[in-house]
């Protein structure tokens, strides 16, 4: 099997994959004695099959009921995983459909070189088409298919360059997670209780998350952190994807409804919160999944500490603050059906808010991949 | 059809029912020309059928898919209502089983009056074990009950005596709900715009229900008024219930996640929190549905009025303040399955309290059917 970066190189346990680095190297494998914690076996979203023609990605349609892996080889599987949300998160689906371009022009590998530049042309425009509000798709995609427009000496080149580019892709993502985890497992200390939201973890990055990469380095390095997972309506993320991917990777969690979160802080059974971002304005007001506002005034009111996770490249210098962000509207259905009942009377309308914002003076500090910022924020530089 | 402490009285429209007090004649029926508010008409959640040998429940397990009333004649129907949740809301629970008391009897009016007295207790057993906490249900029960223990010359002036007991039960209940409707509904100006929790309407009571009181009388009375409805998971009692009667009476509602009501009232689109209560302690200290907390903490922080409405049956003498108030723990698969579908995985741990606290200091005032209670509350006396 492939590890990130390392091609063609065997693992016995493919999980342990994201935690080998050159920077830190045998930290997976040195052994532990501390309660359930002596191995975090985070899963890995979006990887190579082991024969490397395929994109393997975990099929977050079926979870948590069933755990699925499929692998992408075509165009059609490519545009239908990222489509049908089989991989979601931003991070992940701009690396899932990087690595998918490589994979469906491996027929073209004999052709000529123009013949392949028609089809990158065609294949990137299917792939991006499948949610055009995706920037990270469209600039993940682009930068592997910009490759073959270097002078090359032929499509097999071209192809290598492309897959080299895809690589090089999937490992900064898994290294950004890396670095956030590292910069912010210092704000957990043994025993921490950590409430989240949605899911920002390792199902929606190819590496260990944003929001729970602080949590996957802490556990890994012995303390002793438990999370509570919001479940996130309408969606679930929190329930469905947050509880599995942490229970699987051996560090305990337990779900409660969005709810609930203010009564617990309350109770005195969180010391924490961290949460990812979708967008990063320059003051440092963050959008995030609906529902993160009122657990940064919950928190605010206990004197719990609320923290922010999320790469440098949420940060969006050109947007001055919060109020200037465009908050997205999805469908009825997400709130008025479940599993295909009705839960909402059919004449009664439904408000979907997909975000909400909340004001840099209610985030205690945001972690990056560059560093832990406090407050007073600037990112406009 | 018999309408509430009216019997055998004829009514074009049944709904209108709620509306026909002796103290305010005439008002349902006087033409209005404000918008859609000229008729607002509250359902019945529990009431007797035409005939008067059954009890006329809408059954909540079918909405909001389909309205379907049920008419329970034995002590089965009654029992298996309750049980199943068809009827629910501890005013409705009350009524339904001290009715439900009365019509599962009507096969020994020409009985012994002690076979009669025999077949009261087991009846009585039977329908307060259905659900042996609410402690409503075993008042309203054994009053009825306890009307056959008088001295009386049959089995036939038995039940009469237990009838009447019952629609005294059942008008003391509708006329408390238009008492808190009464003096809440100065507190919604035209136009206002209501957020609310979980259902404290007429499909919890037998009459135009509690938080819900002051929305109707005010709308009823020509004012604009409309409502914003927290879903509530995990039952989602706002998305099912609270939207369905609402929007059959004619009121304005619109649905949101409980996560997103923060934002609505940082985007200025809340003028007040009216919600009901399980429990108020002697502080003013109020128990309600799971997620109240964090709407009052929302509010306070937006400069947002918040107010509970519930009877006086409500007000517990007897505990000093919340922190006493024992919160139910429920079952894992309200929050794990919905519809059938696992939504957490079978292996993490879900808490599911069934309430919350929101500490009297929060509370703008709490509307009664005494009164309008502002702070400093005493409820001790």
């Amino acid at each position: 099997m492939g590890g990130v970066g390392r091609p063609g190189r065997a693992s016995r346990n493919v999980n342990a994959r994201a935690f080998r680095r050159p920077m830190r190297p045998g930290v997976f494998r040195r052994r532990r004695t501390v309660d359930t914690f002596t191995r975090v076996h985070p899963i890995q979203a979006v990887r190579w099959a082991p024969d490397r023609n395929a994109v393997r990605i975990i099929d977050q349609t079926a979870l948590p009921e069933r755990f699925i892996e499929r692998d992408l080889r075509s165009l059609d599987d490519v545009c239908a995983a990222i489509s049908s949300l089989a991989v979601r998160g931003a991070p992940a689906i701009g690396i899932a459909g990087a690595m998918g371009l490589v994979v469906s022009l491996d027929a073209f590998d004999d052709g000529s070189l123009d013949e392949l530049r028609a089809r990158i042309a065609e294949h990137v425009q299917r792939i991006v088409g499948t949610r055009p509000t995706a920037a990270n798709l469209a600039w993940a995609v682009s930068a592997v298919a910009a490759e073959a427009t270097r002078p090359l000496g032929s499509a097999a080149a071209a192809l290598r360059a492309m897959r080299d580019k895809a690589d090089a892709l999937l490992a900064d993502d898994a290294a950004m997670c890396r670095r956030i985890g590292e910069l912010g497992e210092s704000l957990l200390a043994d025993g921490a209780r950590v409430l989240t939201h949605c899911n920002a973890g390792a199902l929606a990055t190819t590496g260990i998350g944003t929001a729970l990469a602080p949590v996957y380095v802490a556990a890994e390095r012995g303390r002793r952190v438990s999370v509570l997972a919001c479940e996130t309506r309408p969606l679930l993320q929190g329930a469905r994807l947050t509880a599995w991917e942490l229970s699987r990777a051996g560090v305990p969690v337990r779900v409660i409804t969005d709810g609930a979160a203010a009564a617990a802080m309350r109770d005195g059974r969180v010391d924490l919160v961290i949460v990812g971002a979708d967008r990063i304005a320059a003051n440092g007001d963050v959008a995030n999944k609906i529902g993160t506002y009122a657990l940064a005034l919950a928190a605010r009111h206990h004197g719990i500490p609320f923290y922010v996770a999320a790469p440098t490249s949420t940060f969006d210098a050109a947007t001055a603050s919060g109020s200037q962000i465009p908050i997205e509207q999805r469908g009825r259905g997400e709130v008025a059906c479940i599993a295909g009942r009705a839960v909402v009377p059919n004449e009664v309308p439904v408000e979907n808010p997909a975000f909400d914002v909340t004001p840099a003076e209610l985030v205690s500090a945001i972690v990056s991949d560059r560093g832990v910022h406090r407050p007073p924020f600037r990112f406009d530089r």
